[in-house]
């Protein structure tokens, strides 16, 4: 199923999408009143009793993020492909390491007041990050949270799949050492078009991320390419902490960020970076320079 | 006013202390359900209006966090004392830097599911953390949020000030690079016992912090000696993204944390971490070994 959070007249609402892609129909009751409370019913929901309501052209809806406020930070994994391991490193901007390949997730995180929905604006704030980059990433949504799930274990704990831009800025990230603060800035993380269920996605090593800047390709990788897969940051961070139903672990991004050139590519006023992971659809969203 | 949130007959509520601190007043209607929601309708306040219930002896109720579930991650400070800065960096667990006084705030996040109250034991996790440690610290918690905060304003969003121990596993801390699953382990933040509102505390960097573990005194600095007071950290932040009401600011801990001594001092089961500012009280948590 293909879940989305939209305003339509005025109201906030979650649906699930045409199999077409090109209406929506809501969720009745709490089930309808936001993404989390849906995540934590929908093994009580009897489809398709609970959206009974009319369906209603996508083009008369604004979508959202899916998840558009987190009950807590987003997680986030560090140079988890190989390639763009090696060009942020390359880059001189990595103030965290002296190697390229971590030998362990390194994991950080993203405030929840970051995400912004599909086609809103990014902002590249003028004032102090003239850095501003794009990172597209596969983010896994979790159902049931818990402690200590083994690898074996981890994927009945996917509730579904997302799409991220980890957008950072490149100077904030360096100055702060720790990429909080960098990765932090309000707007920083559009989210979208759609949650896809995980029982759509059985083979998500199978899927293909590629992001693109005014049309240009700018990164193409397999998410087979992952140097720490699913089950194993599941594995990983619930061994720490316990996870949550509706905790959003961003998985890393590829090769092909604006660091990766040589001069670096940084966003900039009007540009406009789309993502692509198919079945989930693709994140568009516009770059809108802010002087405050 | 000492704020606290407690539970009481099975409910949990917010209330105040009375001066002797011997017991406790609960705030009636919205403002008594939580304290994110009493801090955010506190302007509003009528005192003592809203707080005449009876009074409760302090020994019959459960002192709880005072804020149990913040909203999101709680923003930390790495390195923020000189002393502090020096023994990190003498005890090679700082795989993030090369030098060891920052040039600009070090910003990380602990997950808001760390948070425990006064009593509650700090888990000393067997199986992967060999080498819990402690860190005594104030914490700043936002009242009016905000984005680009100047710091000739910064003190009038300051809500009031608690405790934290920002509990640390010093090997996943290294591990994973970024500190924050080495930061998350569940029941890794005690804080407490009390809030005290800002007009209690007009000059914080007079305030003193000492930690003791078992009885020994390993931490006492002045807040004077913070390299980014609180002033400077608001600004920081805010200029990247928006303060919120609730957010708690831990500003960092001192000199005389366990990797601090040679051999280093990790704390282990039955040990007891007492931390004291006055007025906010002394926190004060057992360690419990625990094996899963």
């Amino acid at each position: 199923m293909k879940l989305v959070s939209y305003a339509f007249e005025g109201v906030v609402r979650v649906g699930r999408l045409n199999v077409a892609g090109t209406a929506v129909q809501a969720f009745h009751g709490d089930a309808g009143s936001s993404m989390l409370t849906l995540i934590r019913l929908f093994d009580q929901l009897h489809q398709p009793d609970e959206t009974h309501t009319d369906w209603v052209e996508l083009d008369r809806v604004q979508l959202l993020a899916p998840i558009p406020r987190p009950a807590r930070n987003i997680f986030c994994v560090g140079k988890n492909y190989r390639q763009h391991a090696v060009e942020f490193q390359a880059s001189g901007f990595d103030a965290s390491a002296s190697e390229s390949i971590p030998e362990s997730p390194v994991l950080f995180t993203k405030a929840p007041s970051t995400v912004i929905g599909p086609d809103t604006a990014i902002p590249a704030y003028l004032d102090y990050s003239e850095s501003t980059d794009y990172e597209g990433e596969l983010a896994v949504v979790i159902g049931q949270g818990g402690r200590n799930i083994a690898k074996a274990d981890a994927m009945a704990h996917v509730f579904g799949y997302t799409i991220v831009n980890d957008v950072t800025s490149r100077t904030l990230q360096q100055t702060h050492r720790q990429w909080y603060l960098g990765k932090s800035l309000d707007g920083y993380c559009p989210m979208g078009p759609t949650l896809v269920t995980a029982d759509e996605i059985s083979a998500p090593e199978r899927l293909q991320l590629r992001t693109w800047v005014n049309g240009e390709l700018r990164q193409n990788a397999g998410v087979a390419d992952l140097i720490f897969n699913i089950p194993t940051l599941i594995e990983t961070i619930s061994r720490t902490m316990s996870l949550e139903s509706g905790d959003i672990i961003a998985t890393g991004t590829c090769a092909g960020v604006g660091i990766g050139f040589s001069p670096p590519k940084f966003l900039r006023h009007g540009d406009r970076v789309e993502i692509e992971i198919q079945p989930i659809g693709r994140l568009s969203n516009p770059v809108l320079a802010l002087r405050e």
